[in-house]
């Protein structure tokens, strides 16, 4: 079962699948194929072959199994902002945890594509998506303010190292032969050196 | 009537309340008294002393009520980024226009304070802020394309100066003293073309 779900959302990469796993990409082929409304747990847990009582052991509600990546980015995140060498500027102690997460979902580019079409389609997941990327800014931010940056600007270097991943990330989904996330990341930063350059 | 709404919010500058106004007014009161799931849009038109009808002739629902400043500042950023100098480069012409924008949100500084209580208290409605500003960033990065920069970079730009505005908003609406909005827009940008720094 959980093969035939893997080769019909295409290669997995890295990514082996668990029942979290199965979860998700149960849930994904039926928002896909039946759009997110008409969708509800128990159909996610019959196509993943699990019990309803096992979606909710690892999700909330429906919409939390679209997110589970996006806690993962930001532990993902949160760690190699720490075991950044102790010299880093933020930006560059940032920017190894934006690559970290960047490498993890490039792991997972094909579930990552098939998300980035179910959020499109709803309004409520797209708020719901930029609430999570503004909780990892306050994660980034709290993470630079361990390293012993003040606060006002581990904020900031949180608000603008996050919002070029999201560029850098929209990118990414947007090239079919895009090169890697973290590369992407590492370009999108350069670039907003140059546009937020000292005047 | 409106005088008594006005008075009770404390003084509103040069912000002189029209029937949209006074339905504004009169829903941050009720939401600061009841709740915002305790109002109804009903209770917002008696307390401004208009009729529901009234009402849904201004705002489609009672979440709008809230970001009908949003509009408004959206429309200030567009115009005041088309109408920077012709040299200017794509953050300074962005800064003129979150300037202007500020300037509008300084002139009603008690319903802006009131308004940030209120979305503090409700998940959903800061997930409809951040979908707002979210808008003010798609609109922003237009905004410097009309003046012939390239999308990549009108994107970041915006992405980056829109962030430094919400950071900005959040240090005047916490600070009781802050010096006019404008100025700590000035003084975040700054901030930011320092923690950016090229490497």
């Amino acid at each position: 079962m959980s093969v035939t779900v893997v080769s019909s959302l295409g290669r997995m990469g890295r990514w082996e699948p668990d029942a979290r796993g199965r979860l998700q990409q149960a849930a994904m082929q039926l928002f896909l194929e039946h759009g997110y409304e008409r969708t509800t747990t128990a159909d996610i847990a019959a196509r993943a072959g699990l019990s309803e009582r096992t979606y909710f052991r690892h999700f909330p509600d429906k919409r939390e199994v679209l997110f589970d990546a996006t806690h993962l980015l930001e532990r993902l995140v949160v760690e190699a902002v720490a075991a950044a060498p102790a010299g880093a500027a933020p930006l560059d102690a940032l920017s190894a945890g934006l690559r970290a997460g960047g490498e993890m979902l490039d792991g997972r580019r094909d579930h990552a594509l098939a998300r980035a079409t179910v959020l499109a389609s709803h309004g409520e997941l797209r708020e719901r998506e930029l609430a999570k990327m503004s909780g990892l800014v306050a994660a980034s931010a709290a993470a630079l303010v361990a390293r012993g940056v003040a606060e006002a600007p581990a904020l900031l270097t949180a608000e603008a190292g996050v919002a070029a991943f999201r560029v850098a990330f929209d990118r990414w989904v947007a090239e079919a032969a895009s090169p890697p996330l973290p590369d992407v990341v590492d370009t999108v930063l350069a670039e907003l050196r140059i546009v937020v350059a000292p005047a």
